[in-house]
């Protein structure tokens, strides 16, 4: 097994190793129970020393990614039992056959149903104005069957384009033409076209740290060299960043300025306003995930988007109506300016020709109708208490040792153990009472930091809420009784 | 202006030049009225002398890319008064931010709307199901409205990837499990994804000669070496193909055996078998691109797709039912094996995190009905009448010299001029008599030809379908007389 080292990486060459073969244990592309190449194996064909090699199985055995059994090697670590349906035997050849995906971590917990699932940053159902959706989209469709049989345009819809204009000056104060809308699916297409589009092998990408699981997977696969810039309580560090821009040339920042997912901040205005100056110093480009700025609490709303300061083209804002509206049409949008705009919407021809009418169709009376106020402000209150529910149980039940931060909107909560802890360890556990969340070691481009935790309180119903973070305090207590003390 | 050169190549300077130029001016990459490089800062730049460079601009300027104005430079040729609705020159800067968007001509003749549109291989929505499928989804929202609010899986719908293998076991004696399909937003995403997964810089990418249009601009967008093999009557020249493979190493053939678009040929059974043991061989992927295979006429259906003989993992299929059954749901399916299907659904994963629920869900209740049946059925017979009325018209109008292809399915007429005669200019000529059709200047990899074109017969309807042939015929005839002889 050949892998990618960077001799020129402040990274040790141990922790390099362990951190790719974690990264394809977690993928998913080395699998449960399969063995490791030999130590010697592995170090002539990567021409590094047998001992960094050992060091590095041993690390990964530590972080109970791998298992070592004396005598007959080092196997991937069974968490379950599973059942396939085909014996891959037959297709053997096909490992022949190298592949460009490096990471792909957005897929766990995608597998299995658990009752108290936390690890889905998305909305209950129960929440979303489902009967009024349907009632719309069965009347266009009764109106003009004929919608079903023709296809939407490469860009998007120009009604549903005219809607998202609307929705965007309404809510976030954005100024934008439909000409300068693509509709794509969901925000997740939206990362993925502007990576197709601008980035390449070596390119530099800035993210926070930690940022959204899936994103990296995206950057990563394009072999960008994705550098990680940590969030405080005002968000994404600024002043580290202008620092960066000294010494290097970063072509794209990837950012999530509100209720930042996985840790919920905010970027304060002065570091918005930071941050554009120095895309406009250095020429970069910034790619704006605003996900749910339209879920803040307290009555307290955040600071504009980035994009809604932006006169030079430089902010690439991308909106979802997917976990606010209707996860089942899966409508987002890129809004972007001159030639930006432009080779987006080639790289969206050849994704996939444009977004099915249908659903497109399907949004555009409700996106227009007071009746979307009114839900947003009814999503504001009804998220606000699951917040307030889940502060309240951390308050009394988490053990010792465990921090969070409260967020002031959006639909997690970021929780911390004591640095020698390791969330990949509790979640095993977790799954086996039947809950998830997210471990923090998916949110991370670099090294990852291990010992943090992403709740999310939007999709649970209230009662698997109550029972389900009592139960995951009282596994965080038992974990932290056993685990060793710091190293 | 910076091009990539390849000096290794057997293709002269002059024609790389050209055809790299000619490819950003069909992109739109470089617009109408915009002017190129003088002939010495190209030169300089691209280290090639003066006198090539003049060469290819000759070239150009012969084609109708560009006109030269003496004392003045040479400029992107103005095909259409345009109206912009933003001044771009705010945006200027961007242009310093290069991008990975090599080609992008499956966007041509996308903007405008033409009275007699020959050139998009779709079907007129008169004759889709539109009511019956209408019916379905009212009858589906309205039983369970939560579906709306609901987000389907990464690998897609689980009844939407039965309905498919069904679909495919009846229509196309495909045998497969739900497991080994992923749902994808249509065939092009298909191709997109496999290139995403397998195809890097360099990579050598096999395509007939001519191919789909769209299919080049995403292999070229990966960086991928495209080699074409021509195609005769009975489809890919497999002969070619086995004496490349003893001096190449193709990673993935992309091909599209059954009423092969644009030409309309059958690759033949002997020709399969043959391409099949090509790849076990080799080693190789086939993609095989299935979109119409149902459309077959004079009840006669084609020998069954590749993916129905393979035993070992080397096909992936892939299967649409935009054109067929709901353009505005945009649903098809990719059909893998192994490990391929692992890492294509990995693709899937960070390229939108799945397809919309509900376009899927709308689709189940059609697709198992008889109706299905029925409707494949009365599409087979309108077409083949539309078949019959264009071969009709072009016996009865088209000028001497003009040749073409009678198809035996499928949804396109290759039409040839004689080989000076060039498509492009004609198609200048077409769309201001509101006519448009694909010229094959866009469906080579390599170096284009010119004097063939693409009418599909199945868009405009059948008044325009004959007013449109008429018409074209008399542009070809003017066309050729006015044409200059043999150079």
């Amino acid at each position: 097994m050949e892998i990618k080292l960077n001799r020129q990486s402040d990274q040790s060459l141990i922790t390099q190793i362990s951190t790719i073969l974690a990264e394809k244990i977690r993928s998913e592309f080395l699998q449960e129970g399969s063995q490791l190449p030999s130590i010697r194996s592995f170090s002539k064909e990567n021409q590094v020393s047998p001992v960094t090699v050992s060091k590095a199985y041993a690390l990964l055995e530590r972080n109970g990614y791998i298992e070592v059994i004396h005598g007959k090697g080092a196997f991937v670590r069974n968490k379950e039992q599973r059942s396939t349906n085909e014996s891959r035997s037959d297709y053997n050849w096909q490992l022949t056959i190298p592949d460009y995906i490096q990471r792909s971590q957005s897929m766990l917990n995608k597998r299995m149903e658990y009752a108290m699932k936390f690890s889905s940053a998305t909305i209950h159902p129960g929440l979303l104005p489902s009967v009024y959706l349907v009632n719309e989209i069965v009347a266009i469709l009764q109106a003009d069957p004929q919608i079903v049989a023709r296809y939407g345009t490469v860009q998007g819809d120009e009604d549903a384009r005219k809607a998202i204009r609307d929705y965007v000056k309404t809510y976030s104060n954005i100024a934008a033409t439909p000409q300068e809308i693509i509709v794509t699916n969901g925000v997740q297409q939206g990362i993925d076209l502007v990576a197709k589009t601008f980035i390449g092998p070596g390119d530099i990408v800035i993210t926070e740290a930690p940022t959204y699981t899936a994103a990296i997977d995206v950057f990563r696969n394009r072999g960008a060299h994705i550098i990680p810039i940590p969030v405080d309580e005002e968000g994404m560090q600024t002043a580290l960043l202008a620092s960066l821009c000294l010494s290097k040339q970063p072509k794209l920042i990837y950012t999530n300025p509100t209720f930042h997912n996985p840790t919920g901040t905010v970027l304060t205005k002065a570091r918005r306003r930071e941050l554009l100056d120095l895309a406009q110093q250095y020429g970069f480009l910034i790619v704006e995930d605003d996900s749910w700025n339209e879920i803040y609490f307290d009555d307290n709303p955040p600071p504009p988007p980035l994009k809604a300061l932006d006169t030079s083209g430089h902010v690439i804002y991308l909106k979802g109506f997917s976990k606010t509206l209707a996860p089942s049409c899966r409508i987002g949008a890129i809004l972007s300016k001159g030639t930006v705009h432009q080779r987006l919407l080639s790289a969206k021809s050849s994704a996939d020709s444009g977004n099915p009418l249908l659903t497109q169709k399907a949004l555009i009376p409700f996106l227009r109708s007071d009746r979307m106020h009114a839900h947003l402000e009814k999503l504001r209150i009804a998220l606000e208490i699951r917040r307030d529910q889940t502060i309240a149980l951390l308050n009394k039940h988490a053990p010792k040792g465990v921090t969070w931060i409260e967020p002031k909107g959006g639909l997690n909560i970021w929780v911390s153990l004591p640095s020698n802890g390791n969330t990949d360890e509790l979640l095993w556990k977790a799954q086996q009472a039947q809950i998830t969340f997210l471990p923090s070691s998916a949110c991370y481009p670099g090294e990852p930091q291990y010992h943090h935790l992403r709740i999310s309180y939007s999709y649970p119903e209230p009662h698997d809420l109550t029972q389900g973070i009592i139960k995951l305090c009282q596994l965080m207590e038992s974990y932290l009784q056993d685990m060793p003390p710091v190293r």
